[in-house]
């Protein structure tokens, strides 16, 4: 991997985008705040800067933050993932987007008609984009505090390159990072964050997570 | 729970199956392994009672097997699965059944019509059966070595009661349930087993698991 590295999140106003800016945002990556509203982006962007007492991080909008960035993280609510996907369509293009959406219905999982987020994000992108499912386990709350330990990654996609890229920039942010298998496996992965989520609610936690035993790295 | 309880396992001369039996098997757990043939049947019961050192466990026709048992764990492969559960029809009616069956493609973890394993028997077997999806994800190799320490195990089903009974039994092989929602949930744990098969193979191992963690349980 290059030694610098530019990383935008689209959604990154919201609490998974924060949580990740956070653990990412040091002086060899820069991150970019990404959302469909400028004063927001900056906003976020200003309010972690001061979190971490440290200038790293910026904020504009999603068309203009995907722009510097080699790296790209979707962390919008799957309801906009279709829509906000075709937007940004050529602007992707040779780079790497980490899909990190799950496809929800009143917070429940469900199987969209792609088969994945991913896979619905690799159809519209076609196949000069190399889409990566990642990040969708981990908890947004232990994110954004420093001292949580967090859960194991499972990576999902058709691209190795790809992977091996993303599971570098996982492991920068002290996560195991797993190859998970084809983009055909995403659903899985998707959709464990809806069993998490229920796991939360049942057992009165904010931090269900997973991690993979019986196997090294 | 009865102090006494008599468990059919459906498929049970598969590895999963012989695995549980082992675990299962104790003086206040009647463990009866079924198989489509009775000899094969009564062959892996006389090898587990060697193991064990005594004789716990028979061995009948799938067909007869589920007469005696109040729970019935169906670990058969999923291309008999539907099949199977039609053929046992009304030798299920008021009892608990365990779907532990995971739908897979050539080695891949795939989405049945039905939504998943479980939602397939539960709608052969109507609301008379409460059909519970669990097991799935623990190693078959582990569980045939007493000394292997296993996964958490996510349950799955629409009874609640039902679900208890399962997750009572569970404790039992000193395993960690966890109640992971209604049988919509259950493609999830089902395609679990899928990306596991991937990571064993991956990362060359045999024992590849999960573990839930941020929740007690």
């Amino acid at each position: 991997m290059e030694k610098e590295i530019t990383i935008a999140i689209v959604g990154g106003t919201g609490s998974l985008g924060r949580g990740l800016t956070l653990r990412l945002a040091r002086p060899e990556i820069k991150v970019i705040i990404g959302s469909r509203d400028q004063g927001r982006a900056r906003q976020a962007a200003d309010e972690l800067n001061r979190i971490l007492g440290k200038e790293l991080i910026a904020g504009q909008l999603n068309s203009e933050a995907i722009k510097e960035a080699g790296l790209i993280i979707v962390a919008v609510p799957y309801e906009g993932h279709e829509q906000m996907v075709r937007d940004l369509g050529n602007g992707l293009k040779n780079k790497i987007v980490v899909d990190a959406v799950v496809p929800l219905r009143k917070g429940k999982p469900f199987v969209p008609p792609a088969g994945s987020a991913l896979q619905e994000a690799q159809a519209i992108l076609g196949s000069e984009v190399s889409v990566v499912g990642a990040l969708h386990n981990i908890s947004a709350l232990d994110l954004q505090d420093s001292r949580s330990s967090l859960g194991d990654v499972l990576v999902c996609g058709d691209s190795d390159v790809a992977k091996q890229k993303v599971m570098e920039v996982i492991r920068m942010i002290g996560v195991r990072p797993f190859d998970a298998g084809p983009a055909a496996n995403a659903y899985v992965v998707e959709g464990l964050t809806g069993v998490l989520i229920y796991l939360n609610r049942k057992y009165k936690s904010k931090h269900a997570s997973v991690k993979v035993t019986g196997i090294g790295e």
